[in-house]
């Protein structure tokens, strides 16, 4: 899991979900592959997919479901999931800020 | 004022102030120059400097009191203030998200 990504564009404007519970900056890697960072205050908050999506924990504990799972699996700082792409996942955090990065495509 | 950064490293694990109230992501240009994307919930904020910083609005109003001035001053989107090194400020912002540039040095 990268502590930093280099050579990339990172655009100033933050992405705002649900009032400031989630937030997010947009990166763009050399090969024009977006990349976001992002944090997670505590709540449960459903999302949809695009394209196909990397999650990696940096910090904190979120708990997650994807679309025609039965229930939320934990995913602690230093764990990894995958989302489908068009598809959705409810991702919740119980307590803190839990912070992640998601590759896209 | 600058929408993005290209050719910038971005470091992911966030910087976090005040329970999240108050977070950013670190950016490092090309020449080694410090630039931080922050956002800043509602409430009142003091920080002290070491660098001078430049702080340009992205999103939002943040009101500012430098250190020894009598009151605040408002700064809306767009607009830019310096806050000068080895010294400190409050920053609040009334409602809403505030979204700044901080470039430091």
């Amino acid at each position: 899991m990268p502590a930093e990504f280099s050579g990339v564009t990172a655009v100033c404007k933050a992405n705002i979900y649900f009032d400031g519970k989630v937030i997010s900056h947009t990166l763009v890697d050399g090969a024009g592959k977006k990349i976001t960072l992002g944090l997670i205050f505590a709540g449960s908050y459903a999302f949809n997919t695009g394209a196909p999506e990397r999650m990696d924990m940096v910090a904190g504990v979120c708990r997650v479901k994807l679309a025609g799972q039965e229930g939320f699996v934990a995913y602690p700082a230093g764990t990894t999931f995958f989302v489908p792409g068009d598809s959705s996942f409810e991702i919740a955090v119980d307590e803190g800020i839990a912070e992640y990065i998601c590759s896209f495509g």
